[in-house]
C-alpha cells in the first residue's frame, strides 16, 4: 500500500488544497494530510479547528485522513509508512521555495520523494493569506474556499 | 495497477534520465518510458538506437517498459491504459517549459495528471544536448551517462 | 485620441490575443493590431490570411483595426500616430523576453510606452506554436481559438 | 473619462513612483495615486505625511490627485470610478507578487484590468525599503528620492 | 594587493559558506569575511560568537581575515581597502535578491565591483535557517555545517 | 599572475561587452577576450573580423588580449593557464543559461572558478541579437555599441 503525506498550514484549507488533495488520492492508496503546528508563526486558526475543517471538506474522500504533527516533516512520514511527500506549485517562486526543503528532506531520509503536482490556473491566485486578508475586511470568499469551509469559518467568527 | 508515463527524447538517455525513471519505479506499479519520434527535431540517435540503449541502462528494472510513440501524449497514454506523466525538473524554466504543456494535456484529458519530480542536484547540470557538445569534441562524458550507455554509444561510432 | 497598437505575429491568432486584444479595446480609444512579417521566421499563415482571420475575429469590436507591417515596431508606431504598445504576460518567461525589446524601443523613442496586462489564467497555456503542433496531429483545437477562427483554418485546409 | 489608479504604500515615495506616475498620466485622463493604509506593517512615514510629500512631488501634474484608503483596492477603484491599475514591475519577483493580486482583484471586479509598466532600468534598485535602510545610516539617498522629497524628508527629522 | 570581502549574517557559518570562501581565496590576494550586526533582524548567535566560530572554521586558510561590522557595506569596503564584494548565488531568486543590492552599492560607490560564484549543486540547498529550523528539532545538521563548527555549536548549548 | 577568459560569440562586441571586460581588467591581472568559433551557430561576423574589432574597442586596455578558439572552453583556459572564467548576467534567464555550464565545466575540470558580474541596468537591454536586427533595417545602434565598433560595422557593409 502507497501512502502519501501531504503537508501544509491550512491557515485556512482552500479550493487550491482540495483540488490537489483530490487529485493526489486518485495517484495513491491513501493519502493522509498533514496539519503542521508551527511555533514560529501565527496561525489564525488553531490547529483542532483546522483538522476539523479539513476533515469536514475531505468527507467524501474515503481514502485521506487528516492527522496534526509538530516537528520534522521526515519524522511524521516515518511515523506514518510513507515515503512520498505530495506538494502543489503554482508559480516558480513556489519551486524555488521547495527545492530546498526537497534536498534537505532528502539528506535527513535518502529513500523519501516529493511528488509536484500543478495548481490549476483557476486556482493559481488562491492563498491561505489572502483569504485572512479577505476576511479581514468581509469580503466575499466564495471563490477561494469551498462551501463547506466557509460555513465553518462563519461559525468560528 | 497504476501506469506511469515517462516520455522524452532520449538523445540520448542520461544520468539524470536514469535516476529521475528509477525513482518513478518505486512509486508506480509500471513505467513505461515513451521515446517521442519528433519530426520537428534532428535527432542524434535513431529511435531504434534509443529504445535499445534505454533497455541496456534500465535491464535491472523489471517494472520499467520501453516504448517509442509518434503523434500527442495523451494518445500514447489512452493506448497504455495510463493516467500519469512523469517529468523532472531541474529548474525554475523547466517549470515554465511544462506548465503549458501541463494545462494543454489537462484540456485534452481531464483525468490526466502530471507528476513532477526534482532532479537530484547532483544531475541538475546534465541534458543530452550537452552530452552532444562534448561528444563533438571527444570530451569525458562519464560523469552525464552510465557506463552501459557510454559503451552503447562508442560501438555505435 | 490614444490609440495603442497590439502588435504580433498572429500565426494563428489564439483565444489569449482575442481576449487581450477585446480588454485593450475598453481602454484605449482606439487599438490597431500590427501582424508583423517576420521574414527570419518561418509562418504557418500567409500575412494577408492572418489579416483577413483577425478581421473576422475581432469584427464586432469597431475601434479595433488590423493592419500588416515590415520593419521595427517604432516605426509603425509612428505611422499611426501611436505611442503605446500593447502586450501581454503570461508568465515571468514572458517578461524576461519583454524586457530588453522595451527598452531598446525606449532608446529608440523615449516618448513610447509598453503597457501589459496578463493573460486570464485560463488562457494562460496557450500560444500559436501550440495551436500549429495540435493541427499537426488534427487534434482539437476548439479551446485554443473561437469558433470563427476554428472555421477559417479548417476553410484553409 | 478615464481614470486610472496607482495604489501603494509611498514609504516614501521614489524616484521609481515619481516616474512611473508622470508616464501613466501621459496615457490617462486622471490618475489618483491611492496611499494604502496597511495596519499590517509597520510604517516610517504616517498617511497624512506620505500624501502631503506625494502632492509635493506630484506638484506639477495637474490630472493626478492623491488620495489616502483603507480597506479593499476594488472599492477604492469602484468609489473612483475607475476601471483600470497602474503597477510597475521591476523584475520577475514583482511579476510573481502581482500575477494573484491581478486574479484575485479581475474575481472580485470581472471589469477591473491592472495595466504594467516596467520600471527604467536606471530606477530598477530603488525601493521604499533600500531609501529607508540608507536613512537609518544617514547616508546619500539623493539618487533614490527627488529633491523636494528629500527636503520633506529631511525637515520631518 | 587585491582585497576581497564576503559580507554575510553567518548564523551560523554553514558548508556553502565554507566553500565560496575557500573558492574566493584561491582568486583574490586576501578576503576579508565580514561579520554584519544587523540590528533589524534576531539572530540566532551572537557576533562575537559568529567571529570565533568563522574563525575556527577558516583556520587554515591564512588570507582570510574575520571581521565584524555594523553599518553600510561601502564603507566597510573603504575602511578595509576593498573595492570587491563576493557572494554567493544558489538559485534564481538569490539573483533578484542581489540585484538591487549591487547597483546600489554602485551608486554610492562606482569603482565598487560584486563578483559572484554559483554555490556548488551539492550545497545548494543549505542555509543558515534551515541549520537554526533543524536544530530546534535536534535533527542531524552534520551535512549543512562542517565538524568544527558543529562542535562549537553543541559547545554553546 | 591571476588570468581570466572572458569567452563569448562577440558577432559583434556591444557596450555590454566592452564594460563587463573593462571591470574584468581591473580585477585580475589579465584578461584574455576569448572569441568561440561555433561552426554549429550562424555568424554574421567572421572569426578575423570580430577579433580585428575587439582590439580596435578594447585598444586602451593593455592587461586585455583577444584570441579567437574551438574547442572546449576548459581547452582554451588550460592553454592559457586560467583558472577563471568571466560572464556577465543581464538577467534571471541568463543565471539559468549560465549554471549547467558552470557546473559542467567543474565537472571537467574542478579548479575552474566562473565569476560573475552583472550586467549594468542601462546595459541591459543589449544584445549582439538586437544589434543584428536593428541593422537589418537600417535603425540606429549607435547606443548597442561604441563609437569605434560602429565605424568599423560601417566599413564591412
Amino acid at each position: 500500500m502507497r501512502i502519501a503525506v501531504f503537508p501544509g498550514s491550512f491557515d485556512p484549507v482552500t479550493k487550491g488544497h482540495e483540488d490537489l488533495i483530490y487529485r493526489a488520492s486518485k495517484m495513491f492508496d491513501k493519502v493522509i494530510v498533514g496539519v503542521l503546528v508551527n511555533s514560529n508563526k501565527n496561525s489564525f486558526l488553531k490547529a483542532e479547528d483546522k483538522k476539523r475543517i479539513l476533515e469536514l471538506a475531505l468527507e467524501d474522500l474515503p481514502e485521506v485522513e487528516v492527522k496534526v504533527f509538530d516537528g520534522l516533516l521526515v519524522d511524521f512520514l516515518r511515523e506514518n509508512n510513507s515515503k512520498i511527500i505530495i506538494r502543489g506549485l503554482r508559480s516558480m517562486l513556489d519551486l524555488e521555495y521547495e527545492m530546498p526543503l526537497d534536498y534537505g528532506n532528502k539528506v535527513l531520509d535518502p529513500q523519501i520523494e516529493t511528488v509536484y503536482l500543478l495548481t490549476k490556473p483557476e486556482y493559481s491566485h488562491i492563498s491561505s493569506s489572502a483569504v485572512k486578508e479577505l476576511m479581514k475586511y468581509n469580503a466575499d470568499i466564495s471563490s477561494y474556499v469551498s462551501e463547506k469551509v466557509l460555513n465553518a469559518l462563519n461559525e468560528l467568527k
